[in-house]
């Protein structure tokens, strides 16, 4: 397995931890977690694809990655009663995930010739629409909507950096690296420390 | 018309009724009848033919679907008002669209060569992603998601079925038949009989 | 710049204005009006483009469509605050957007060489769906499914009278006028008067 296609899996396996963590806070069954780990797993990715027209979709072509997220959901429905707080660990694997599917769209889309604007906007759609998917179908607040956090910045941030490395000349891996680090670290540090960006907010919502 | 296409017909008929139940519990007018019903018929056969990358989506390459979906919203226009309780109109014809629809997918997938796993996987999208549309868009809690329900659950063990008895030798027509049995005989008991998956769950939901 | 292209980005930029009033209303910081604004803008057009199997989705043949999405996005972060009642707002440049947005809808279908049942599709989905999902994303009640007003109807109204001035052997441009002055038209009267459709209502809600 290249060190590519192992991201993929890695950010598809703790996706559909998210998934199926939600799926446990709604008290599904054991199918209702293989479903919306597998959505939430799969999601971004296979919209990206649609959207870029390949041949085919990541996971039709390689059935592994449909195989590596029902293993999650199942290991999060043995495990999920022996959590603390499922909600700390939905935020902390959903950041981790984004970064890495960041990181893989951004990969994706450079590899297939895309210019610095679509391969900005796949690795945001990479990143953000299989949890946004999650929330939707399981009626949550969208974590990319959560007022005042830092989210689909942390994924714009990272993408704009990876692709300021490789104009600097850098291999893509490194262009990889470098949006996924600063795309978590932005995130991490919304979560952790309350990281906000300045808000233009001069009156109250709605209205 | 063969019979696949008969069957092709029927969920898509018999889906557009649930949608435009739910559009008569929502007091839409004519054209919102129109719009769920048909959102609901061809919405899991259109993810599926996008995600397969067929030549052409199949409610595209034949008008004739629409028309069949138009048709089962604007009769339930007329009829909504005389029926006692819609939404156990909703529920049960829901359960029999969701079991041709899994028949569907599962035929559709195995003509074009696709491997078990994608076989299984599109006989569930196929089933459950029109109703779940509906759901989502109405803002209704989807039925797929129903707490301790058999829905997904019962198209995933349909469709299993179906490859036990293809794996078998048994010709497709057969298969499907098997598929959609299965899976309405499982939906069907959740339904009428309160059948749940035996629940690991040692502590109360959220959290 | 074609008088097509014209209009197609114009539909982009009116709808990205209502999306980015949502971001506002839901007080999201700068990326969630990009994100919000571009997913409203251009969501429609991508199902329609996605569905025909065109080559490439329009916003990512000519990323034009982006920029100008994003324009309309920050123009409304810094604006949002002056307005006297967003919501007003919204409703009247959705108008507008659906309007134009239906006869874009209508002229890419025709110019494939689509048959009138799926140039009114067509045109339909390019009117609503980025607005539904804006809808969907944000958690508010569409504007589509809002209780007796006249949305998807008009858009319906305004496909037919398009189609019915080809008929007649007018050109494409004058049928698109006609389909987005009519959709226009019925939109606004149901906005500004309360034009209804004929209920057929006899009987309260859910149940």
């Amino acid at each position: 397995m290249t060190a590519f296609a192992l991201l993929d899996h890695t950010s598809v396996f703790v996706f559909a931890l998210t998934g199926a963590l939600v799926a446990s806070r709604a008290q599904l069954d054991i199918v209702g977690f293989l479903f919306l780990g597998t959505l939430t797993a799969v999601g971004g990715g296979t919209i990206r694809d649609l959207l870029l027209n390949r041949d085919a979709v990541f996971w039709i072509a390689s059935p592994s990655y449909i195989a590596v997220a029902s293993a999650a959901s199942v290991l999060i429905y043995f495990t999920a009663p022996l959590l603390e707080s499922r909600r700390a660990w939905i935020v902390w694997l959903d950041a981790i995930a984004l970064s890495v599917a960041v990181a893989v769209g951004f990969g994706v889309a450079v590899n297939l010739g895309q210019g610095p604007f679509i391969v900005a906007v796949m690795a945001m759609i990479t990143g953000t629409m299989g949890g946004l998917m999650r929330d939707v179908v399981a009626n949550e607040v969208p974590l990319l909507l959560s007022q005042g956090e830092i989210y689909a910045t942390a994924c714009f941030a990272g993408a704009l950096a990876g692709l300021a490395v490789l104009w600097l000349g850098a291999p893509l891996g490194l262009g990889m690296a470098v949006a996924a680090g600063l795309t978590f670290g932005l995130r991490a540090g919304s979560v952790a420390f309350g990281w906000r960006l300045p808000l233009y907010k001069p009156r109250p919502p709605r209205g």
